[in-house]
């Protein structure tokens, strides 16, 4: 199942979007970016989305002691990009929980589709590596109520 | 839905297996592997899976002129891992079509699943970037006959 | 003997700057950039310093044939860069010859120097992989008129 | 000045020597390994000279809070490595002093030198990131004894 399926209608104006340059750093001996980097760009885009919301992730890790951490990628490629492309990257809210968020992400160049996925990043005490609550701060600059724990949620933790 | 969710049951000792040690270029802020980076261990198994069979991907590429490109990922991150470790990761074949190859794979260490993932990779003429069918003799070794194009596997393309 | 003392006395305003954002993609277990990432950044820089000029390298790549490989790095780290730090980098033109540029490039920080070096990139085909003259209008606007070859820079070849 | 010529001559059955086979992960547009890359098979070597020396870094930084970085890199990129190609990668000791070491470092394939370098690594620590002594049972093992501190050496750091 593609990370495009999994998703429902979106308001496309909500998206945090972000550009991003390919460099030779980014490509492979096919000539295009090799596919990895993409969960670099889209990861990229989420530390800028958290910015502009205020919130820097070393400050976050060296004074408070809780980081974000990636527990789930979903991706699907579609079109190749090449050096010195300049991509979009999105950023949309698909899911808060009390100590996960879900998000859709997207890289298209002049319009165009490249890849898109699904991440869901889990928040942590980086000290025990065990989950922990997002601040309610951060919680409300998300934009989004954290809805209650539903079995699944809880299931996966 | 995570990777896990999306096999059925299976046979391990069917599994390729490769050793792979965690150096510093592996490793983020957190002091744990990157998590991009399990694409890259993945990478490595499945090169050295195809190699196990008798095929070298550059002699592909520079003579055959054709390779095979991700089009799919999807990854579930479930322990850390760190600086030194040595993980074990898997190979093994889910589905075969005529012209892509479905893989789910394991990072293990010590036998405790650290990242698991489901990868699809698609054969294409590699001056074009258009899906072309896998060479019988490699399909013949990977073990599987091509399944009948499906009607989802049609919708991908 | 270090990158800095191979230098001469400089204009620091003719250098090309350029910004850098670190990302958790270029920290390591150690809590600081991974210097090899410092070259990555370099070459950022100067492609962006190539564009700036007019030069964009998948054209020249895919329609001219040719392109520049690095050919000598030598850096020396000074200071740690970390995570959500803003770095700037600079390139300056130390030497043009015939078939190769050599510049001197600095990562800073709020004025503070946290590594610096010396590449050098060669002009190349690159169906055969062997030097070749830059040709006339982008020597013309890297700014220096091509050197004569010592046998210094002949002996390297 | 070149790596090469830095160095005097040596004994290259004294090196230790580690293979490091090429993945899609280390190729670049140019269809070659991207140059950066070497900084980590380098890297790699280092790691597993001082694995079989005793010495894990990972328990040095939790256990003893110290590490090695990286202070200066030179390297000569002589001709390209390719995917699938296996690299041997070498590690001879240059120099040790009470707070650094260095080392001369070769990739080649098939004994043609593909690329050579210096590194030179200082001990840390972890915490402050300020140098300290090397504990005497890795000097001791690292095999020679700790040189006086020169002028040059102490004026770098």
């Amino acid at each position: 199942m593609t990370a495009a399926r999994q998703r429902g209608p979106r308001d496309p104006s909500a998206a945090f979007r972000w550009p991003i340059r390919v460099y030779w750093e980014d490509t492979d001996a096919a000539g295009i970016v090799f596919y990895a980097n993409y969960l670099k760009f889209f990861e990229r885009a989420r530390s800028e989305w958290l910015r502009s919301l205020g919130f820097g992730q070393e400050a976050l890790r060296t004074t408070a002691g809780f980081g974000f951490v990636v527990t789930d990628t979903s991706l699907r490629y579609v079109e190749p990009a090449r050096l010195d492309d300049v991509l979009e990257i999105t950023v949309e809210v698909d899911h808060v929980g009390p100590a996960s968020v879900s998000v859709s992400q997207q890289a298209s160049r002049a319009g165009r589709l490249l890849a898109e996925g699904a991440i869901r990043v889990g928040c942590i005490d980086l000290g025990t590596f065990r989950p922990r609550r997002i601040p309610e701060d951060i919680l409300a600059r998300i934009g989004r109520r954290p809805m209650p724990t539903t079995p699944q949620e809880a299931s996966r933790r």
